[in-house]
């Protein structure tokens, strides 16, 4: 791995000894330091492939798109426009458009971070001139709006997302900035940074959008820039909300999270993504002012929304109509919305939660998001994604158009491309990054939140190196072995998460030199004087187990999922001889048997009633389909159209 | 009552023996004939009171609303604006406004066609008249299109419901002609029929509208008028759907039944209000064609959306998003649009059906979605509406504003008006002329489909006149009295519907000096030379009983109903010491207990597990709540805000 610090780097730390300019997230303060982005690298197996696929084929699957159908050009055309504001051209994709080429180039340079490749720098930089030049004099970048031919600027806060694009341009700064990818991306930033604080800031206009993102961008750029500033302008953007500010819409001002204050929100609600971004922007917001009342705010919206508005694989929304979180316990499979940006906004509000207080259900739910919701998006060949993430598919539905822009949620099958594409975009960045979540350090050790396999090479706060090998064949196996790679001058801490789904299983922990013996949750502090070629091995047995649904949530009742360690499993129809998922009963009596890729349960399938009228006195009949197989819920769709239901009714039916 | 007869009816009839200008649907041929509108009446009870509400307060509410909000106005800016098309002026309300002034208009003439009320004549005739005043002088006549400064005419079938409200116009006109309430209004009918034609006909534009009406309101047209060419431009309509003439939208083209040919297509999909009138037209033009396979295909569709796509209160629309029916068992109670013109749409279709076949199973799905869909949407006091009808209301939602628009589903309460208002006026006109669905003849003799109190004066195809009174305490109370008012000289049939719901009951028929013996249904036929005084009581008994979801609707599973006669009762947290419904359970070793008005159940409450994560390897435990009370579902959401549920959730929880 390459140990070489970016350019901007070393000069920019303004703490010493904690190296700030790091990954995706660095507070000032927190429980947990995350790691550099140069200190953690993921090494072969499950996510190294994820990633490679993502540098491989998502990213250039992006960029070649919105090439060819002209989201970019939109720059290149606005800034042929500059000089001539009243002539029209074309615009093409909606308004928000710009966001999608600012998170593809937040991923470039988290894979620049990486590997310094010459040709995706070329591209990247490319990419970068042709934003950098649509950029107006005083600093204003948007390609929809303030033309004399376009809506003016700011005339739509509700829907316009003009400040959540360039949050997502501030967020590619942020990446631009920490990798050393792009100084006069970071120029762009900082010149959109100063107008909007001119337009918006304590003197400016008392005003929010009715998307957030640039509150979480904004908190961010403050600290990768070391300028307090944009953190105070993120404040003034979370202290707004709630207030009312923004117009009457269908949906309520709780759509937009306009409804109540942030510091005074008991739950999430409203457009889950929007809901997530604000939250996870606001806690960024209390951790830099030390702000304990907003920060317990958000933590106490984490827990209500875990307790009751998320699904068993982690996603959340449960509202096709306003892409929206429903009220307690709602959470119908089959309606199931589940954005996969709502997948990785919750990651990025839990990854928050996690460097602040170190409670490691922060991290379960991130395992389980990033296991069964975003990677759920992309299909096997990384050239079509999930834009909602359901939990039981009743129709194969249409079959995507491989050339043209797709509608949201409408099939079986994932799609190229969408109308609105904010989810493969979303996919690309967070992929080439994703190995910021696996681990922290503190002054007295480093933690391991998720396994896989993976290096970690880091300096505590008192010099210490550590350096160790993490092995697993996560996420099927769950036999973990982190081997030291160098001698410890000193007794550290080895911090390993034990996931909630494995509290009553049989783990064990090995101890270098000792036998195996049994282990209990939620942490594993092993603290020892570690020695080159020490081994520690964490055993968390992955065997298929029921999960049964809390008595509240009536969408899942009389059903069983099936999990097998982290992994949700599905049935899909492509394995059942009957064709369709939804006719199926399963026999609990009979538990379910684990296979190499997923596990076998006992179907049958409920017979039709006789007359035509679905209610009555009695219940139907079942016929045994056998023993079938299901497969891990994020591989689906991958075998030709089907149907799919996470949620398996239980046979309780009257022979 | 009143038997004398409009002045436009006598002259008009084209076949002999058969007085076809009769009520709202009148078709040229039928296994059972819809009885005159002045040969039935509402006497006292229930239904009377219902009707006499709807008189009294329902038409003058949407009266009074749309005169205030500019609704009505519309027609009078574009009657001044008729010599100078080009200034603009401004239209109150969304596109198809027009079409609830049509809707108040169709009702107040079914009322007038009762009773000639000077006053509500004297109304009636000014909204005629100020309608009449805006049609152009081609006879086009809309208020939101075709003004130089608004979109052309016809620019926008997909989303502009132009065909739309001119569909509900020629209904008004349909029944200004029958009631012979305004001569002036046919007038302006004929008007632009023959517009219509000269735009769509055989020699016009291939072209249909995105929200189907006009084809049930032309072939009704067609029959009113006794003028052919109306039928057959509903047929034109109904055979160039299916065959992708609109343009694509998110949605699909299932949402506006564009998809798949009238008579190829297999099931009710999409929009539900939008499947249900085109079905109701296909059918009126299958019918008056004599075209059987298209008959068929309606009858099919029926078949298979009652058996997959219904809510057990009868309600169709499972998508708050798209207003659709979802997949085959797609039934959320929570999500339930179950949109109030959805389910007269419902008996609509299912009354031409009945006609049609004399099928006693549609005349059930027309008793269940009348009493519980229906009659839902208005409030106690006739002024405030469902426009959506769930079946479950987690939360009490926002209070309606008594002054203004509101958004169509966010409140356990009524509203009293509606940014799109379609079902206030819907609920008007079907109240007004509901007691069309009650009774038919043959020539062999009555047949009764609904009970209640009523009158029936008719006269048999041989002269035979039939008069007799219907007195019932019906829905609560199942008995029911058929008492002859005169002798008949011959032997007539009289047919009593036994309600699919009462199968398995002891149901018992007392004939004439005769005891009391059980009977079967679905129908029973009385045949005999009755005379006046003779008494036949049928005894459908009501006690609750539970009902169960067929295995496959997933959302109800684990969960029970209670049913009280042809009542589907509803759990209000108005009745429960707890204050929600959302976490209780019910006792099913223990029989629901029939109460004066509705029924008694055992309920629990389930504990909230332990831990945030509302999924694991075991379930809660319950405390009791007692003996509750359940109301019968049409009246919930008449005692302040509440949460409510249909279905309730079998306690089978490990104690």
């Amino acid at each position: 791995m390459t140990t070489t610090a970016p350019a901007t780097r070393t000069s920019s730390s303004a703490v010493a000894g904690a190296r700030r300019f790091a990954g995706t997230v660095s507070p000032s303060s927190s429980t947990l330091t995350p790691l550099d982005a140069t200190e953690i690298r993921l090494t072969d197996g499950f996510w190294a492939e994820k990633q490679a696929l993502n540098a491989d084929v998502v990213l250039r699957h992006c960029e070649d798109w919105m090439e060819r159908i002209g989201w970019t050009g939109n720059f290149d055309r606005a800034a042929a426009g500059l000089g001539d504001p009243g002539t029209p051209w074309e615009h093409s994709g909606i308004e928000f458009v710009d966001s999608e080429v600012y998170k593809l180039l937040e991923g470039m340079a988290w894979e620049l971070g990486r590997e310094r490749e010459p040709a995706l720098q070329a591209r990247y930089d490319a990419l970068v001139d042709r934003v950098a030049a649509a950029q107006e004099d005083d600093g204003y970048l948007h390609t929809s709006f303030g033309r004399a031919w376009q809506r003016p600027r700011w005339s739509d806060l509700e829907w316009g997302h003009e400040l959540y694009s360039m949050g997502h341009l501030l967020q590619a700064v942020v990446a631009a900035e920490r990798t050393g990818a792009s100084p006069r991306l970071v120029e762009v930033g900082r010149r959109l940074a100063e107008h909007l604080w001119s337009v918006f800031g304590p003197e400016g206009r008392v005003a929010i959008c009715g998307h957030p993102e640039v509150e979480v961008a904004l908190a961010e750029l403050g600290r990768a820039l070391d300028e307090p500033r944009w953190v105070e302008l993120a404040r003034l953007f979370v202290e707004r909300r709630g207030h009312g500010l923004l117009g009457q819409i269908e949906y309520g001002s709780e759509y937009f999270q306009d409804d109540v204050p942030v510091r005074d929100a008991d739950v999430l609600r409203g457009h889950a993504v929007r809901a997530l971004y604000l939250a996870a922007g606001a806690l960024d917001v209390a951790v830099e002012t030390r702000d304990d009342e907003l920060a317990d705010a958000v933590r106490r919206q984490w827990e209500a929304t875990v307790a009751a508005r998320t699904y068993v694989t982690g996603g959340m929304g449960s509202h096709h109509q306003d892409e929206a979180f429903g009220a307690d316990h709602e959470l119908p499979p089959d309606r199931a919305y589940s954005e996969t940006c709502a997948g990785i906004a919750s990651t990025m509000l839990s990854w928050r939660l996690l460097l602040a207080d170190g409670d490691a259900r922060y991290a379960d739910l991130i395992e389980r998001t990033l296991l069964n919701v975003v990677l759920a998006s992309p299909r096997e060949d990384g050239r079509a994604f999930f834009y909602t993430n359901t939990l039981h598919q009743r129709t194969e539905g249409v079959e995507p158009d491989e050339d043209e822009l797709n509608a949201r949620a409408l099939s079986s099958l994932r799609a190229p491309w969408f109308e609105v594409s904010c989810c493969p975009t979303n996919v690309a960045r967070t992929l080439a990054s994703v190995e910021q979540f696996f681990a922290t350090r503190t002054a007295d050790g480093v933690q391991l939140h998720q396994y896989g396999s993976y290096d970690v090479d880091t300096v505590l706060d008192d010099g210490t190196p550590v350096a160790l090998s993490v092995t697993s064949g996560y996420p099927l196996d769950g036999r973990v072995a982190v081997t030291w790679r160098g001698d410890v001058d000193r007794e550290v801490e080895l911090a390993l998460r034990v996931p909630s789904w494995a509290d009553g299983s049989a783990v064990t922990v090995a101890l270098p030199g000792e036998e195996a013996g049994e282990a209990q949750g939620p942490t594993i502090v092993v603290r020892r004087r570690f020695s080159a070629g020490d081994v520690v091995v964490l055993d968390l047995p992955t065997p298929a187990e029921w999960v049964r649904p809390d008595a509240r949530i009536d969408a899942a009742r009389g059903q069983v999922a099936v999990q097998r360690g982290p992994l949700v499993l599905a049935l899909e129809s492509t394995d059942l001889p009957s064709g369709t998922v939804n006719d199926v009963l399963v026999d609990t009596t009979v538990d379910p048997v684990t296979t190499p890729a997923g596990a076998r349960v006992e179907l049958s399938r409920s017979r039709t009633p006789a007359g035509g009228w679905p209610y009555g006195r009695s219940t139907a009949t079942a016929d045994s389909l056998g023993s079938v197989e299901l497969v891990p819920y994020a591989t689906w769709g991958n075998r030709g159209p089907s149907t799919m239901r996470v949620w398996l009714p239980v046979d309780d039916l009257e022979a």
